[in-house]
């Protein structure tokens, strides 16, 4: 998930919920085949986990851009043919990567000791020598943007915050200042550089990556986000009142490369009907495996679009999309909207904020179809399940879709845990709880199986089960 | 707490408490002097944070016989003697410490990807371009000696392990045959090199390191610990059934340098009595700030020493020894047992298990002393501590002198997590519960107010009191 999926998450989490009374699920009958698959999926998945699992241990990071996301494409292509999709294509397109070199952070005075840093997606770059500075410390970007540009030049500024983990995964929005205005407010003061506490809610010494660009004129300068204790060191290392020198190295290049989105389908029984689109991002960070972003994430779409596909052919085609070059900057979507967005789609949904249980739904699928959308939530609310609105929706790569009017649904995860291991080497399978991770594929299944109409078995195929 | 610790700590646990049934607090009077002093520490004591606060923020990491070490105890002098501790010094000793370089794991086949990894304290070391070898999997040191030689020789082996939290630390005996015995089995097999499932009880992309040695005329080979996300990875992919290959490189050197114990007293009113030794490890591993790992103890029993000083004078000496060069063998006990191991001592203790609640007391004061260890018992039975044995103790510098028939005491401390941080870059001052941090000072009290006798003003002070 990137930083840009925020504005849409935060839409999505106030405005409405805020506007109406929460309301018991609507009294609207389930169809019982929907039940069945989504029963089925809850107590048997195995679908999800194996494509978690795999795509993990057997590619494990996915940088964009370069030879690890383009054998996760293979591996993709591969593993959705022998899943029985078609129409299995790889759309490929350009990026520029920053690839990581080396990297260090480390006290000078008055207490020399090294600190855990990584450079965040979009940092300038050092030498191997690093840069050396005064440090010079603030509690948010808007102190940092009060403070005269001669106290702040020439220095290294650090910038702490306080995240609290929410259910919604809202904090990442409200605090994530520090990586997203941070280096451009430190740039355009002549900062040296910037450290900033990294935007997570946990207590590990690992940073928090992500990424961030330079806006309005901004050079680049080095950017670092120091693991959390490691910024809490800082904090009470010049609450100490000396001078504090700090040398920063973040070695790293921009690549030129290739990424794409890798796109599969279920052929629906009519498909001259506006296809649902259920997506992921198949790109990772580089620090861990990308198990909970996103891997799972895709494990969960291909394994409902799969059950469906167990049960027979649903009247619409179900299209599942792998983006490429989610988290350096939403490129995938930004393709394949290119290529598609005029298209119709009947709803486009992705599943890009870990694996925890699905605790609620919203919806924009148009006032028309207000009916469906309650046959939807209906259909979800014994999985625990609440109705959110009927006017908003989220997603990462799909969110320039979304604002743009496609029809869409939100299957809204739990994202109380998320941020101890967002963009963190922390981010690895044992993360994700298989039993968590069934009740979001039974959830997605519900989704495809209202969605995508009626699912029947081919005439040939029903006749050999009698 | 190195792992020859283990000895003493598994002695103390197992026999004496399945000899006996468990017996309820033994109905002895508390002397309400020991209880105020005791409730009191539980309620408001500071200077225990102050210390562990003080000791990680302005030294962090403090490897036996670096310079590092060298502030630490500079620092810690300076401390002490700001308390009002005198006969503040270092006893001085040569140590011979392995210093960490560049070190990386990767897979090269048949899935390539970087794995995270730390060297052990008295591994080989590899030159730059370190070593590849093909993987041997075992799922125990037992299983590899089972092993053909043919099998393992110019191979990397990989022993996994599943070690579980306890709640008195009993697993780290138990399990930790790999890193202990596994290097000189695997050597002595022909080995190119081991990589061990890290010693660890915790998800963290955070490998534990520690100490090992090569017996028998093992000749030394390189020897990395695996985070254990990561080791889980290696058992996935070796259970893929092809080769799987990998480059190990651990570089370091071995660094002559001194390290030493910081001593410091508090006269008793009878400075000819023997005195109560209460001790800590100063030195850390170098991946963390070393905050449960041993600032904590020496936080804790010099917090007590000086919530004694604060009454007034005990009746015996109070003894506190902050070792040095714990970690890399035990040498700040050897030390010590070499100058002082013969003069009598009223009683030994040593805090080196974390910060976390103390759950039981163990003593070993002598048949005819069991009165005193009953009174011990039951002023500290308030604090929710039960009484364990009466011919037990533990500690990890001063094992060999309880060996030797020194009396002592063991207040256990709650392990269940200590083994999710143990010997890991997350051993830093956040893992620390001020509230339990508190809870312990308050059981060291008592157990100096208990044996170093009662607790007087002097004359002087006594008048200015009225």
């Amino acid at each position: 998930m990137t930083s840009r999926f925020i504005a849409a998450l935060l839409a999505a989490a106030a405005a409405p919920l805020a506007a109406q009374a929460p309301a018991p699920p609507p009294p609207v009958a389930v169809d019982p085949a929907v039940a069945a698959l989504r029963d089925d999926a809850a107590a048997n998945d195995h679908y999800a986990w194996d494509i978690t699992e795999g795509l993990t241990t057997e590619v494990g990071q996915r940088l964009a851009g370069t030879e690890a996301e383009a054998r996760a494409r293979a591996w993709s292509v591969a593993k959705l043919r022998a899943m029985g999709f078609t129409n299995v294509r790889v759309d490929g397109f350009p990026v520029t990567t920053p690839v990581r070199g080396a990297e260090s952070a480390e006290i000078l005075a008055p207490f020399p000791q090294k600190l855990v840093v990584n450079g965040l997606g979009g940092s300038g770059f050092t030498g191997p020598e690093g840069v050396t500075g005064e440090v010079i410390g603030f509690d948010s970007v808007d102190s940092l943007r009060l403070a005269p540009d001669e106290a702040v030049r020439g220095k290294i500024v650090f910038i702490d915050h306080r995240m609290a983990p929410t259910q919604d995964g809202s904090g990442y929005g409200q605090f994530g200042a520090p990586r997203r205005a941070g280096p451009t407010v430190a740039s355009l003061k002549g900062a040296l550089a910037l450290v900033i506490r990294s935007i997570g809610t946990d207590r590990d010494r690992m940073p928090h990556v992500g990424v961030m660009e330079f806006q309005g004129g901004a050079r680049p300068i080095p950017v670092g986000a120091l693991s959390v204790p490691d910024a809490e060191q800082v904090e009470r290392i010049l609450k100490r009142g000396q001078p504090v020198t700090m040398r920063l190295r973040i070695q790293g290049q921009r690549v030129t490369g290739v990424s794409g989105n890798v796109i599969a389908e279920l052929t629906g029984r009519d498909p001259a009907l506006a296809p649902v689109l259920v997506a992921c991002h198949l790109d990772s960070w580089d620090l861990g495996t990308g198990a909970i972003d996103d891997a799972a994430g895709c494990g969960i779409v291909a394994a409902a679009a799969k059950r469906i596909m167990d049960r027979g052919r649903p009247l619409r085609t179900i299209r599942i999309v792998w983006f490429g070059a989610e988290e350096i900057g939403l490129f995938g979507g930004v393709d394949y909207q290119k290529r598609y967005g005029t298209q119709p789609h009947h709803a486009i949904a992705e599943s890009d904020f870990g694996a925890d249980r699905i605790w609620r739904v919203n919806s924009k699928l148009g006032p028309a179809r207000r009916e469906e959308a309650k046959r939807l939530a209906a259909a979800l609310a014994p999985l625990g399940i609440l109705t959110g609105s009927f006017d908003a929706a989220e997603g990462s790569d799909i969110g320039a879709m979304i604002a743009a009017g496609v029809p869409a649904v939100g299957l809204s995860q739990d994202g109380t845990r998320y941020f101890d291991l967002h963009h963190t080497a922390n981010d690895t399978l044992d993360k994700v709880d298989p039993v968590q991770l069934r009740q979001n594929v039974a959830a997605w299944t519900t989704l495809l199986a209202v969605l995508a109409g009626p699912v029947k078995r081919p005439l040939g195929k029903s006749r050999r089960r009698r």
